[in-house]
């Protein structure tokens, strides 16, 4: 029942899903007679989905602490729970960000090793994909919270790309040693030490994002959401400023009927949803949160972001993970910054 | 003598600037050698134009505390101390930042009421040029920080954009009041008493950037830099995607010989060239970063935005407004933070 338009693309996005992952099924929590009718106008739909009944739904205007407390039978709880439970393997929603996050943590709760959960998603750069956390779930953030962001961001881009061993950047002011904000370079001279499961690069700076310097962009949430939104706002402005220089004219007007093709095409490198499907990685259990302005095809490309996680055991492979980076590196860690 | 094309495409900016400015006369620090004979190869820029000469330079990768303490007699050194001085009404570089920041800070001080300075410059928007600040000079910024930045941002986008009451937006992750770090929801409290010199907007988010919401974006240093760079590489890779697109095919081939005209102006609208010249505000004086990979065509516009500053009384018009600052609202500021 979350986002701009719940529970229409939701219902319509879990059509395509579908379509693209035949062997998944979904637990839809919401308004049964107002789900029921657009599952019926979707052929094949229905038999792939149960749907559980709640009337309740947590709004895109409350405060988290608000939904956590009064929101216990909103369909963002009990689809929570339900992964709490272990009836789903992961949930998606569109709804209020900052409650599912409030909601994941109580009832999912974080993985050992892991003290906050981020936020991950999915960047186009000029030689492929690259992810970047955290995106906005903790605007400050202490130098174990980036080591662990490390962890969680190599885990899935394995998972996610299929990278053996993803490179990792921690995002700074500059390259050199001496720069930038303390927790950073405190975060570096841990990193340093090496991990077998991503390869440290040192620091990045934001024109790295683009270029795809590294696989892995650590940043802590303030600064994340900040060039996440930067980055999407300037896609915008040069689209804008392309449809202006294509409209300026008849030779212009005719130079893009010509090219209309390719452009369609180079769009959809950009399209914002095709990278739907932000991460809380390091729960307990998958979550993923679609934008809320997003549309059907947004939405299935978010379930599509969960399916990859469950089928790649992504939770599992972590949980390995950190345990091993327990066993060895607590010492160091803790030297680092004392 | 500063940047990576030094003293090449100063000079050479400087022969662009001398068109644009008849009026200006120009005082250039460095080796006398290869200035002169590069000045004497630019009609007129010799009667505009006096050497000083010094062999010593401030180089790329020099700490900016080892540039203050030995570099008493570099190109950079003295041309800050002209502007102390009272020799030159500004200096324009495209040296060592951090060195020019520290230099500045020593030799021309800071204004009264301003704790540290900031680095700020012109982003296009969907709707004209916005400034922003401040872009990396502090990592770590306090509420009064953000609150001078604030005084020092709308007085630079009076001066330079002729704006006569800039709106301010404080740059955060969300738009309600509860949301972010402590210095920026305690710099809106301070900022929401308003001000008779700029308008006062509230959050903004990244996004908001390209958008243009309001003329002056307030930022920390840390989260300022790396926002800049990720906007100039995306802008980058939009125009890689762009090259791409037009090379796909003979038909998309014909469409770019069709809009060539039209997309160089558009490029031009988005050419980091033309929005060359970082300024660092609070200082008791004017100071120019130019970009150290800029041209001729690039260092222009770096010499004319402190040409237009000095024109039109930049730091003489601040000054009266912190005093009238300072005299109104000392005990709001502090009571705000305790």
């Amino acid at each position: 029942m979350g986002g701009d338009h719940a529970p229409e693309i939701v219902v319509a996005g879990a059509a395509i899903a579908q379509r693209r992952f035949p062997d998944v099924h979904f637990l839809m929590f919401g308004d049964e007679r107002r789900i029921g009718r657009l599952i019926d106008a979707e052929a094949g739909l229905r038999a792939a989905t149960t749907v559980r009944h709640t009337e309740l739904a947590v709004s895109a205007d409350d405060r988290p602490s608000v939904a956590l407390r009064q929101g216990r039978n909103t369909s963002m709880q009990l689809s929570i729970n339900a992964v709490r439970d272990g009836d789903a393997a992961g949930v998606v929603s569109a709804g209020n960000t900052g409650a599912l996050m409030a909601m994941s943590k109580v009832s999912i709760k974080t993985l050992p090793g892991i003290d906050r959960p981020a936020i991950a998603a999915f960047f186009p750069t000029l030689v492929g994909e690259s992810v970047m956390l955290d995106l906005g779930a903790n605007v400050e953030c202490d130098v174990h919270n980036l080591v662990q962001f490390a962890m969680l961001g190599a885990a899935f881009a394995r998972s996610v790309l299929g990278l053996e061993r993803p490179t990792v950047g921690l995002v700074n002011v500059g390259a050199e040693e001496a720069k930038g904000r303390e927790p950073v370079k405190q975060a570096a001279a841990i990193l340093r030490e090496g991990s077998p499961y991503f390869g440290f690069h040192g620091f990045v700076e934001g024109n790295d994002i683009a270029n795809g310097t590294v696989d892995v962009f650590v940043v802590d949430g303030f600064t994340g959401n900040i060039t996440l939104k930067s980055i999407e706002g300037t896609v915008k402005l040069y689209t804008e400023y392309l449809r202006q220089t294509f409209k300026s004219s008849l030779t212009t007007r005719l130079a893009f009927l010509l090219a209309r093709r390719a452009f369609k095409k180079m769009r959809a490198r950009l399209d914002p949803r095709r990278y739907n499907g932000a991460t809380f990685l390091g729960l307990n259990g998958i979550v993923v949160k679609s934008h809320g302005g997003t549309d059907a095809f947004g939405f299935a490309n978010a379930i599509g972001v969960a399916v990859d996680m469950t089928a790649n055991g992504f939770n599992d492979i972590l949980t390995r993970e950190l345990a091993s980076f327990a066993a060895e590196q607590p010492t160091k860690a803790r030297a680092a910054v004392s």
